[in-house]
């Protein structure tokens, strides 16, 4: 076998064989191919893409490149209960902090590996750092063993993971080939697969804070990893949501923090079913409506409640009795949180210059421009511009009014937080024009698009 | 500026600068670009192509990537009447050889630079050099005199000649990116124009033993040269002609020096124009209609004749007055060609093998493949499997019946001429089918199917 057949076989259209797929990955990941003419066949892949076959088979070759770790060995859980949820990456993105203890709480597991913010979204292993002492490098074995004393840990994804994941995506970075929906798709659940997930929930965002622009490109990617995780066997189901304004009311490492604590001390919205629809009210009922539906989702496809409103009740309970909030907790102290640190330092906002954003008019908010807000917090010292960059865990941004609240002129809107002037000076001017005021009435947003694979 | 940008854009399908062109190749050359950035952006222009102002452009910075040969320095012709002839290849193409002597006694200048045999296809150096003593080797300042001397010079490739060249042919083969047609344009003109042509004509052929299998594909081709030669002011016309059978009857090296000595002794063929088309008859006629009508457009796009019936009879009659031949001997000798010994070789066979195939039934020749005819002679040892094959100068085959001939069971129809039996097996193996035979009469092929860009 030779890798120049294969990339002619691909460029010319042709579906590749199993043989021929494990040939190209593991020669990349051994160095027998050279870059050359693996840039050559990602790009072929990328105008020719493949079937869901093919991606299945590249997923799985992916995943035997590298550790895979056996979680359902661990006594205390069945296989079938161990679901992860993914999110393309959102602003103001807290969902998994809320979600996985809810899920827990609810009796799935969930082995959770989550990236770091890069550009302008956030990522939760910075968010929970930021509570004093927390750790997210955690061993297999440590990972394994917190999932069974509270249901579920947070790890950033080990180096022994997928590693062809980690060439492929460094050469398809500087070769123009990230995207590309079957690469990404193999890419996705080869990392979730690998680290013991059985099953998987996808939040696929589009907007203008999301990777995808378009309700038609999240739609495509979503029904990609449904149709492809089916295909290797798993329960997969994968919801769209909106991403056009910043998640709920914070954004920033250890404001999301209070925002999720809050979140499950059942502050800041109620939710009710109506007729099997949920319907959330309140200051961070976007966060919660998208945060409910993935972690229904995520009992519905490990098998632990029967139908989507079931699911729900099941969530909305174990909130209202604290069970989810204490869940939090001990998996905050297992993976080395002080929980008494991080309570004195919710509403805390000492040595921060603090800034507002004000309506300059009566009307309607019309938009708040996601990507705008999460550039801004990356400004204030947030977020990163590239890999290496430090996060700063207390600056952020408050989202006061969302869209479809009616403002008054002087209202305040947003307030920001920073360590330094200079850094509020930049973020303010980059923000200028982030709020849309109109003068009539306006719908908030719909989060929940479409769920695909149920 | 950066490479993944330029990328990208042509990915997307958007038309590239020539800063951005000369970003790539130089940045290829020079080294600061890595290979594996230049495949992907090479397959992405396999897919989206390019426009031929972008083809133009890159031929241009190409060339200007190395040695320029200037012959308009040598007094004795002018620079409008350097012409050159490229062929796409073939089997049984000697053209090259009977081509630049009658282009330069009619009065054209033909500073030829030419290739090796690779695969079935032979090669004019390989052909040349079966001359006792002839050398192909020669310096830029050899080439000139040599051009001032007898009208020609054929010559290899010089080293300095567009280094891009040979760095982007070498990366194309190996990633899956050699048939695009703007990059073939470029590769050959590059070449050409760097060599001091100033003119070109080109042989694009289609056929079983072309590189373009089919006559859309070489139009196709035809037309970018045609289109991105004007786009850089230079006079190109291209003559698209019929590769299924071997030009001739003569396959192989000092066998095909043979049959162009012949046939510049006005042996084996005769023509003539009738209304301005030109008509020719004889067992060489395919080899000679394609080679008339190739130098006559040579003589025609370098101004030395008005128009092709003019330019025709211009070739006619150096060749009829003998003066051809001699412009071809005196070449040999300026190259260093013993004529002599070449003369006591012609039709001596000492020491090879021979074999024949006949016809196993009365008919008439329907096709005798020149894929298989060439592949056959590389078995003999004529040609090269890898570049670095040494070739045996006296091996080959010859054709002595063509499609469209009547056949008696058992007459001959090709002959084999090998060094030892056992390459003599492989190739008769390999012929078994070769031969085509039709119990109907056959019209012989149409050598010129079209011109373009007169």
């Amino acid at each position: 076998m030779r890798a120049l057949d294969i990339i002619l076989e691909k460029r010319n259209g042709k579906t590749l064989s199993e043989e021929q797929i494990a040939f190209i990955v593991n020669g990349y990941v051994d160095g027998s191919i050279p870059e050359y003419q693996i840039s050559a066949f990602l790009m072929a892949v990328y105008f020719q893409g493949m079937t869901s076959v093919e991606t299945s088979l590249l997923t799985k070759i992916m995943i035997a490149s590298g550790e895979v770790i056996d979680l359902s060995s661990v006594s205390g859980y069945s296989r079938n209960s161990l679901v992860d949820k993914h999110s393309t990456g959102g602003v103001g993105d807290k969902v998994s902090l809320i979600l996985a203890p809810i899920v827990a709480a609810a009796g799935a597991q969930v082995p959770m590996m989550s990236g770091r913010g890069l550009g302008h979204t956030g990522g939760t292993l910075d968010k929970l750092e930021s509570i004093p002492g927390f750790s997210t490098a955690l061993s297999p074995a440590k990972f394994a063993e917190i999932i069974q004393d509270c249901g579920f840990a947070m790890t950033g994804q080990s180096g022994d993971i997928v590693p062809a994941d980690k060439k492929l995506y460094a050469l398809r970075d500087v070769t123009g080939t990230v995207e590309s929906i079957p690469l990404i798709t193999a890419s996705i659940l080869s990392k979730k697969f690998a680290e013991g997930a059985q099953h998987l929930v996808f939040d696929v965002k589009y907007g203008s804070g999301a990777f995808m622009k378009t309700p038609k490109e999240a739609r495509e990617l979503a029904d990609s990893l449904v149709r492809t995780g089916n295909e290797l066997g798993r329960g997969v189901t994968a919801v769209i949501t909106n991403m056009d304004t910043p998640l709920g009311t914070m954004v920033g490492n250890f404001m999301e923090v209070e925002e999720s604590i809050h979140c499950l001390e059942s502050k800041g919205w109620n939710a009710r079913l109506d007729n099997g629809k949920l319907i959330v009210e309140g200051e961070s009922a976007d966060l919660m409506e998208v945060t409910l539906h993935l972690s229904a989702w995520m009992l519905v496809v490990s098998g632990v409640a029967p139908d989507f409103p079931e699911a729900v009740e099941k969530c909305l309970k174990v909130i209202e009795n604290g069970s989810a909030l204490e869940c939090f907790w001990k998996n905050a102290e297992l993976q080395g949180g002080d929980k008494d640190a991080a309570v004195r330092k919710i509403g805390t906002r000492d040595g921060l210059v603090r800034q507002e954003i004000t309506a300059d008019s009566d009307g309607y908010i019309a938009a708040i421009d996601s990507y705008m807000v999460g550039s801004a917090s990356v400004i204030l010292g947030a977020g990163r511009n590239v890999a290496s960059d430090d996060v700063d865990p207390d600056v952020g941004i408050m989202v006061h009014k969302k869209p479809g609240a009616s403002v008054k002129k002087g209202d305040v809107i947003l307030t920001l937080f920073a360590r330094e002037n200079e850094r509020m000076k930049s973020a303010l001017q980059y923000l200028e024009n982030v709020v849309e005021l109109s003068q009539n009435p306006v719908q908030p947003p719909v989060m929940i698009r479409e769920v695909i694979g149920v």
